[in-house]
């Protein structure tokens, strides 16, 4: 089987992304690292592509000339698509010139630093008819996919409410304290108008959409920057309003001192609920009207084959974040290359689109609009 | 010891709540029944008194007559304070004939049906130096009578979020949804403005307060009624603030579908956390800037001795509601024969008070009014 | 309704035990304490009983005197019953005079000192045609009831496996040590052969016969005191074989450091399996060779009416330690009720009986004689 | 940084096992596979080959061949080490010819088909000088390393009790009976005399030895082949003596029903008690004489070097099953890369070795001799 060639934008070696998007790519075999251009600091890129193996002609000094000069390699020994993995503000500027040159790109969440970026890239992806990946992590869960089968499927009857929490507690460590000062994260010109908003709140609003099917329609958010000298949010609270007239609400932190990564939703039907903790990834707990609990699992008695599809292992072997990184990942290889092989652009893939991206960014800037207005409602509308 | 005695009104035989009061007051046998009118069918209240074991002529048909009948009893003979178990708008009228007739009171939340009648109540407690207690249940827990003491130390450091959920799921039930259009709780003339509201969100808010130690300054409320023909609330999402700049989300429903008495609440400090769950009462989570998350037991290794006294048992022998129940009866046992012994009421008590109960009615009208008005901030002030 | 009148032996004030009796054969109100004698030592003995609102007279100096002068009241004043709390050397006598006096018995575990007296129980009760129940507390968890019915009615399939952990560490604090010489559990002459094996191996063994409906055919043990200065075991691990070829290990241990009260069973058959936490007591896990994980709660969906009428609550509201106890006291009361009634003595009881005290006897000499014999296999036979 | 060269010996295409070693082997980027010979059936094992993209000249007919024709290329370009996934009686002939060859050895466990094997092999390992690595998955969980490390460094004080259970259900299921006869695990021949014996129990064996750093001295096991026609054993249940007078006990099967992958381990000292569950790798639970119970996390407060050290990604990030074999692979890889740099073998590695192996392969035959003896000890001295 021939791979699909990578090139990366950002990552270095040192950076935790970078590497679990590399790990996450190679994972099931289908693709492999071909160039890249690691760091804006050339001496570094240089160096992480050494380490990495690869070519001193295929270590770029920008992104820029990366893609100009792989466009002029030969099929088949050009990168295919272009992974990006740098803070928010470079996201936009590589996958545009990417998918102008012809390249299918992946590209790490939150999707560009502002809303218009967002739309631009809708249309660009559209019009090039390239595929565009979306590096919404917990969508590649097997036991995230299992609820949304559950749901599209009916089984838990028409949908109410969402309870979803999204809870981490770094920010308020004296090593982050510390750190503050130089963080990306914390400079709203690289991280974009959210700051924890952007970092988690997406993850969080993409889960609802995710698993529910359904659009958010309105919120109403109060957001807060507790950390000395933070400038953007550390700490959210929103109320949701789903488009089938369902309700929720949604916290999230940077700030929840002692935890790690509570990522939790709560979906509720009429007929039935389901409940899913990041932490704990392989049991999705089912609730119902009118019969016990139950706890589903990867490849587990009674899971959907869409959710066994996620998976790897006989159940009660534990795969975690790499594995649905790779997920994505893989779901995302199989797209390029019926798309390469000539197939139209798949209706439903399996794996968040330049679609999902846009609504995450239509959260953030209806999410800071709200809390700038004291918390009033704001339509998520396009 | 000389016991003391207790009548009550409402709580037939049948009643779940007038049980568990009965069986709470006698547990630690500090309290006896001595009279009571518990139904305002006389028939009923009549077998109910009988099966109970109570002498006829302490079997009453109302509870103005009670209070009369009583009160000409003498000292020593007669009932010490009367149990209000009765649906929302029975609460106000004993206890307030109570109060004035000399007797001590116990009632059931939330406290009343009006605002306008617990700014009343509170009046009539201060007024007549009786003891008051309201059974906020929760607050009777050795938890969270550990995580309130964890924060009253600052070992938590500085508050500045909460999480609270407070869902079950019975009113989705077929069952229910038959039954539900005799059920006083759906009927505003006896439950009052709030329906979930006032039965699961009081208990929620009076938890926030409760473990904090902060007053909820301002909310914004977004309140439903899923059941078909309901006509009062079965869910709500709110956004809080404390009076120390802590924010805060509780969600609260008795449509969660499948959730039995999901009760939960997280405290978010600057060094610390803690993490409650109703359905596992027995542990207390806490989590730390710079240490591994603890769990503490009741009576257990490390955890207060202001929490220890909630527990009669050796660690590992779960207690659970009836226990809780039973705390907040022991302790208002305590504070009336304190007082009866001449002691002045006392400034702290290990049990819910009237000013508890105006909370909660402050809560609800609160909510009410910030959910008719498209979840506006609504403030808590008095 | 009339009351059962209830006379005790041991359980002073200051006694874990005594006062968990109490609060246990009260709580459903079904039974009332009338007379005692709660210690060997008689100002202790007398304090207690006025503590307790006995008057004078039925304060008695010795369980001799107790039965005796009880036994010459008019029926409907005398007690009804006796409930045993002492150490287990005192076990039997009060029973077997109880017993030929005419009183019913209810006797905590292990029965007897010795599996003679164990046998002449049984004879006595057989003989007398009284109602003799023992406490062997955690048959009265609802869950338990529940996992006893799955197998009864065969949803397991047959049973092939058992695991059952009875695990404490108590023995394990400096406290405890300090306190070690004067504890009669430590003393052969007042605990009998077994040390922790009596007193939480007791519990396993008995659960495993509860919930299989099977009984335990041979052991291998092998018993350790780990203690400095313990005479008796601290600490057991023994292999299980029951009458229908099923297989089974045990562990037990009041030196397993932290443990609080970590009783759990694991009962695997064909078809299914169960398994339960006493320290989490409202979740029974079943698990199914063909379908998802289901938990089960007391009261809720799909639980068996014979495990519903183990709880006075709703589901979610947890009961516990108390609780199960009551469910005990109160269904022993049901059966004293019915014989007194006239009745012939039930085939089928719901709580412990002579035979169950006779299996733990049995259990207990079986166990100490294999582990003198280096873990060697003993039948367990009659 | 050049990678080392792996050949493997079995595990085509659909192999469970197979992928997950070449997946692990790959992860930290430190091997890359070269060669192969993938199945004993030549056309499964070229396809294999195709599949993985290796050339056809580095696809083998036979181990014999690959091992002989690698060893003709040069240095740098033939394989550094070879991995062995094949059946249990396949073990042993590659691995020798691969050492007496000059390869490294990578091998699934159990290490071989026979006690004898086992000790050949030690001293073949002894006399090439070459590193032999066993694939004991559970030892490259971060939690499990910090656990080894507490006990290590005193934490718990001495060893007194250990409780490890390995507890699957899938030879239950009515696919597996179906599938049973032609299983190479049922045949004696290819699995040797252990069956889930070998298969988990080696497992849980390996653990205790792993983490209490403490030799098992004698065992009692009582093991049964339930399954119809199963000829070897499918569940077991042992006691356990350690070297330093610690007691255990164990309970293996693979008709524990509805279980997946249940491995657990409690291990207790005179000061704390660790445990560990498998399916929910990332907490590893500490309980204390005198403290709270904590959770340590990979990577999280308070875990040790050495743990964090197999992790990859912030705390609350899962990893799993995949992670923890890369994990000793890496460790692996690291010592094969001192080795080949010319440093002595390392005395304390990171990663199971032959003596672990040969520790599995007396248990084993301890084991078996103890059932056909009912039980009685045996000991696992060398």
């Amino acid at each position: 089987m021939k791979k699909l060639k990578m090139g990366m934008v950002g990552g270095g070696i040192g950076a935790f992304i970078g590497d679990v998007h590399r790990k996450a790519a190679a994972f099931d075999g289908k693709i492999e690292l071909v160039c890249g251009v690691f760091s804006s600091n050339p001496e570094k890129s240089r160096k992480s592509a050494e380490q990495l193996g690869l070519p001193p002609d295929r270590s770029y000094e920008s992104f820029e000339k990366m893609i100009e000069k792989e466009s002029m390699l030969p099929k088949g020994e050009r990168m295919d698509f272009i992974s990006i993995v740098t803070p928010n503000h470079l996201h936009f500027p590589p996958a545009k010139m990417a998918l102008e040159k012809g390249f299918h790109v992946m590209c790490d969440k939150p999707m560009t630093l502002t809303l218009e970026e967002a739309y631009d890239l809708v249309k660009l992806v559209k019009k090039t008819g390239k595929v565009f990946g979306l590096t919404h992590t917990y969508t590649g869960y097997p036991m995230v996919r299992q609820a949304k089968e559950m749901v599209k499927r009916g089984d838990l009857g028409e949908i109410r409410k969402v309870v979803v929490n999204y809870l981490q507690g770094w920010m308020s460590t004296q090593e982050y304290i510390d750190a503050n000062e130089s963080a990306w994260r914390s400079d709203p010109k690289k991280s974009g108008i959210g700051g924890s908003l952007g970092d988690v709140g997406t993850h969080a609003a993409n889960m609802v959409e995710e698993i529910t099917g359904l659009r958010i329609s309105e919120i109403a958010a109060d957001l807060t920057g507790f950390g000395k000298n933070r400038i953007l949010d550390d700490d959210g609270n929103l109320l949701l309003r789903l488009e089938n007239g369902a309700k929720g609400v949604m916290s999230y932190s940077q700030v929840a001192t002692g935890d790690e990564n509570a990522f939790s939703i709560r979906v509720y039907g009429t007929k039935g609920s389901v409940e899913w903790h990041q932490e704990r990834p392989t049991e999705l707990i089912a609730k119902w009207v009118d019969a016990p609990k139950q706890t589903f699992t990867p490849g587990g008695n009674g899971t959907y084959a869409e959710s066994t599809a996620f998976t790897r292992v006989p159940p009660g072997h534990p795969e975690g974040y790499f594995e649905a990184f790779a997920t994505l990942y893989n779901n995302f290889a199989k797209e390029v290359m019926s798309v390469e092989a000539g197939n139209p652009i798949s209706k439903e893939v399996e794996f968040p689109t330049v679609e999902d991206g846009l609504r995450g960014m239509q959260f953030i800037y209806a999410a800071v609009a709200s809390s700038e207005n004291n918390a009033s409602w704001v339509s998520l509308k396009e």
